[in-house]
């Protein structure tokens, strides 16, 4: 197995290393964007705070890194520069990320990982109780499906909002995000051999990274040869994204995560580190952001964004 | 205001005195064929037990009032007598349930209203735990908006299915169901005024008894001006659901219920009754009936079975 040291460090974290320029200012300009979509479509003034945790839940914090994902896949298939205002693909990638703040409020309560930091601000149900915070998680994936459903654009074009609906219900169930937290939940103290493992993350943190490049490849109209291109590499992403974290877990503080660092051994979990040890883990995340990028050579349009959300997420430091 | 004492009383509920025999036998038959359909399509072998969560959260239990009134709406604007297997209507049907049920999932947790028994069982959390249970109130959530997406009649008729994601995205978030247990929430120990209590219970019950009406309506085809007739006879039957659940929350017993009763009054919430009386939250509720029964004499097609879930809801005794 091919292990390469990759170049640059694209990233949307200013704490990692020099940023290729031109990809700094797109990430920068996404983010900036994505912040004011998100900000002007969740909602003001749902009842009695509820609106207020959700919108706590979702803005000021966090990589964004699914957002990325949908609009960099979007920009790559549809080989354009940038998605008009209130575009689909806006939309997409808004409801990809009310999915994972909720999955995140939803994971950090007592019953679960019992935490009290999460990008670098107290956890939803410390700063909102914990019935409020269960709320804003089920009302934020509802609005996740709203998102996709109620726009105009979803009117005009059925075919594409159902599309996207069925990728995003799919990652997020039994088969995917929750079905990977129940098997998470079950191997506390268990040993996992690898493919258990990877069974795993590909489904808790890989299909949601997975369906945010499908997402954004359907909302610029892929054909099915440039799906079965994209899920090669954002399968090989997602993992790598999962090792570094457990790689970050083992040697990051908590200063630096913006979230608990040291949780996984402290809690008996089975993670690549674990099982393979910090070096090997990492040369492993290398080895994945190979094949990341071999998959986006056999695209023929200009996957320099992509490529650069790939080796952001192996060599991040957050 | 006319109060109406309605002469029958149709209900799925074998406890409750002297069906219609017509009505009855309509009942026994949808409730099977709706419990074999979940039976069917619920997931069998999702990971670490989460499967196994979700299918009890669901089966073997419950009233199953929204998919009998999604059948029954159908079967009234269609002027049809029943629709065919895995017809869109009887996905309809059961994500409406799906969400229904992942409501009284998070509902019971200990951080809301740390309840034990739901539908005669012990709760989710109680029998596998607060950890699965929270993942499979999540997970039936995301399979709900799964089966309004992803069968094969959501492909070829995606404009339909865009529709009942919106209709029911938007009854389960924060401006519906979501949004009214936050209030729910935040009333305890407070004294709301009848305007106050009825929006909330509009949002907490009512919007997705309104949407399991629209969204039988909507797989049927109906026109506008249909659905704005049924979304009146929807509202009163919503509302007068709920002052029945206050008014038997106050004096019916546990083992009728197959849950907690007596729960309102212990937790100092504010219901019809605290505002009321029990006898003319009841007389309420024959008013609300009447103005339900008032708009389906408006419809051009037979609706007496949407008239009989109607009286069954207003003199249920459980």
């Amino acid at each position: 197995m091919t292990v390469v040291i990759p170049a640059a460090t694209p990233m949307p974290d200013t704490r990692a290393p020099s940023p290729a320029p031109d990809m700094s200012a797109w990430v920068a300009r996404r983010l900036d964007q994505m912040e004011h979509f998100l900000r002007a479509h969740l909602p003001a003034h749902a009842p009695a705070g509820l609106g207020e945790a959700m919108r706590y839940a979702v803005l000021d914090g966090g990589k964004r890194l699914r957002p990325l994902l949908v609009l960099a896949t979007w920009e790559a298939v549809a080989a354009a520069a940038e998605a008009a205002p209130e575009a689909p693909v806006w939309w997409a990638a808004g409801a990809v990320e009310l999915i994972h703040a909720y999955s995140l409020v939803h994971d950090d309560l007592p019953c679960m990982d019992d935490d009290v930091l999460r990008r670098g601000k107290p956890t939803a149900h410390v700063r909102f109780g914990e019935a409020q915070a269960l709320l804003a998680g089920d009302a934020l994936q509802a609005l996740a499906f709203e998102w996709l459903s109620a726009p105009d654009w979803a009117r005009r074009t059925p075919a594409l909002a159902v599309a996207l609906v069925r990728e995003l219900a799919t990652a997020s169930g039994a088969d995917g995000m929750a079905g990977g937290q129940a098997i998470d939940l079950a191997g506390v103290g268990q040993r996992l051999d690898q493919a258990a493992l990877e069974d795993m993350h590909r489904r808790k943190t890989g299909a949601l990274l997975l369906a945010s490049v499908r997402m954004g490849a359907m909302a610029a109209g892929a054909d099915d040869a440039t799906l079965a291109v994209l899920d090669r590499y954002g399968r090989a992403l997602g993992l790598a994204f999962q090792v570094i974290d457990d790689v970050l877990d083992a040697t990051a503080d908590t200063a630096t995560l913006g979230k608990t660092a040291g949780k996984d051994a402290a809690a008996d979990k089975p993670t690549f580190v674990s099982l393979l040890g910090v070096e090997p883990a990492r040369a492993y995340a290398d080895a994945l952001l190979t094949q990341a990028l071999h998959a986006l050579g056999e695209l023929p349009t200009p996957t320099a964004r992509l490529a650069a959300l790939a080796r952001w997420v192996v060599q991040r430091r957050a």
